[in-house]
């Protein structure tokens, strides 16, 4: 990662945290870190303080990290974590507060209370929100994320054949994901016939038919950044109440990705595909209509019926209505929509969705 | 999974809470519910009263809850899961005090604080000591992890071919994985050559070479339990330095398996290895040597130089040293063993470690 990119997200986090008179911020979430540091390793944490950066990891980790890391103090730990960050802490004599997400575990919380002298103060969301809105090199990545993962499924479709498993199929999907250089944003889910109804189904030893179904989520990552698609296939002739599902849920989908620009309410482009639905009498999906993508396969902004706030220049969101019948069938289309200052950009366009066979 | 097994581990953990005084336990982490309810999804929690078990997951989930809960009352929510809870336990007005486990996030604690009038007591590691030892289902659920990785490895054998990649690689041995109806217990590592010192090394785009290193940590699962294997192979011919720790680490290993038994130290079997290595004068391995496998990768007991208590009849162990040389090479040999009442059983013998050539 670019040095410049880097240092302008520690400028922009510790603007925040001067305007609340906050010495230094403790992150102890891997994508925060991972954001502030480049570091991509685990159980490690980070201090930001107004000079410095120190990265808290362990034997496991330091040559990685001396690898990754810019501009950042590596600090070997021994012992458990919380502890290494109260000496190295109490070795900072200079810091009067420090802050950090109430994220971390209440076993984490209470050691640290332990073992720091200066006040902990609670701020949620400071990094969360910067994460939200992407720079120009986290929106490259999630466009190639999303090429790699649309790349990857087509190399897949030769596969959706009758006696195929869902559990071979997802594998044979990842493994084309691997062959492109990349790997999994998060557990493929291959469900097929009724089983698309469960929306986080696990793929079992379920064998493809002939006139069956094919829900497929799934995302590649790209330097970190996962991109997230949903798509549904027919092998065969799709059934009368299928074909209406989908032809419902395209729909749903339009209204909400249409609805989404800068500015719009959450609340808005969520309503907007559960109208579609509900409007056509089907039930409408229980899940939220969509979500921020990014380090995390979930993260701000949350589109929901009770969401809160509008949608920003900037941000990644996926849309991704259903209709589910428990037992019968299951239809949910996703994609990755980049919101720009004019209007909206679909990452996803080189995964087409399916043209069910009249 | 049987309704008797559930019962049983109800009725120990009731024990325990009964011996604290305690009405209730809150569970928050997917391993402990699903553990005392059968579910395997996430994003939920199970509230186990004197007599009753409730889960609390929301509409994603509600069918699968359905299918694989043992004796639950499913409780579908609306909003955010420690609101929910705070209903569900205002509902249940006979409680008097309920316990929960400091993993929880500090967040999710003091949502939960606001919302329940009884008191919450913090206890710690009742879920851990009950499920680091292991009934037999849980014993054959690991063996056949165990076994499963061991064919995986073989059927991946053949692809050890100078010119491939390690992260194709590693995506060749997922897919075999999934082929025999498993997935993978972890994200697998493949590390070539001096890659294989650092110990979470991630598969990157580097090829096998003529007289390369291979070093492979990966695991399947069944039911939920994974196995937790590393081995080390040579291409073509090895250096005499890489001979000399393979070497070592093996006869580290058999020196910390030959000291694993029911009330051993853990600080003891994990020593034995150490001095292995450190008396042959090459570096020892910065992480723990071994840790309990189940429901968790990494679980209780923690084989560690700092380590407290001892061994367990039905506790499940890996043991993992390794000699590490950064830029040079990395050997790492891991192994599954069950702790018996008498000794202990090997569960990953149909792996074997390699036979370096001459």
């Amino acid at each position: 990662m670019r040095e410049e990119t880097l240092q302008t997200r520690r400028r922009n986090i510790r603007r925040q945290l001067r305007q609340r008179d906050i010495d230094a911020l403790l992150l102890t979430k891997s994508v925060d870190v991972t954001y502030l540091t480049a570091f991509a390793g685990h159980d490690s944490w980070a201090l930001l303080t107004r000079n410095s950066m120190y990265l808290i990891t362990d034997s496991r980790y330091t040559e990685q990290a001396r690898k990754e890391c810019v501009q950042t103090t590596i600090v070997e730990r021994r012992g458990a974590i919380a502890e290494a960050t109260g000496k190295l802490v109490r070795r900072l004599k200079s810091l009067r507060s420090i802050a950090l997400s109430r994220s971390i575990s209440l076993a984490a919380y209470e050691t640290l209370k332990k073992n720091i002298a200066v006040p902990l103060k609670k701020v949620d969301g400071i990094l969360e929100a910067a994460r939200s809105v992407k720079d120009s090199g986290e929106m490259a990545a999630i466009k190639a994320a999303a090429n790699t993962a649309a790349l990857a499924l087509e190399h897949t479709k030769p596969f959706f054949k009758p006696g195929i498993t869902e559990i071979e199929l997802a594998g044979t999907l990842d493994l084309e994901i691997r062959r492109l250089g990349s790997k999994n944003g998060f557990e493929t889910i291959v469900a097929f016939g009724p089983n698309g109804s469960r929306p986080h189904h696990q793929p079992s030893g379920r064998k493809l038919r002939r006139n069956d179904t094919i829900l497929i989520d799934f995302g590649a990552t790209c330097k970190g950044y996962t991109s997230d698609i949903t798509r549904c296939f027919v092998v065969g002739k799709p059934t009368a109440a299928y074909r209406r599902a989908y032809e419902v849920v395209t729909r749903a989908q339009a209204a909400s990705i249409a609805a989404a620009r800068a500015g719009a309410e959450l609340v808005a482009v969520d309503a907007a595909a559960r109208e579609v639905i509900r409007d056509s009498g089907l039930p409408v999906h229980g899940h939220g209509g969509g979500h921020g993508i990014g380090l995390e396969i979930h993260e701000i902004p949350f589109l929901k019926e009770d969401a809160q706030g509008t949608l920003q220049a900037g941000q990644i969101i996926t849309i991704e209505p259903g209709v589910y019948i428990p037992g019968k069938l299951g239809v949910r289309l996703e994609d990755d929509i980049l919101i720009t200052d004019k209007g909206r950009q679909i990452l996803t366009r080189k995964c087409p969705h399916a043209q069910l066979p009249r």
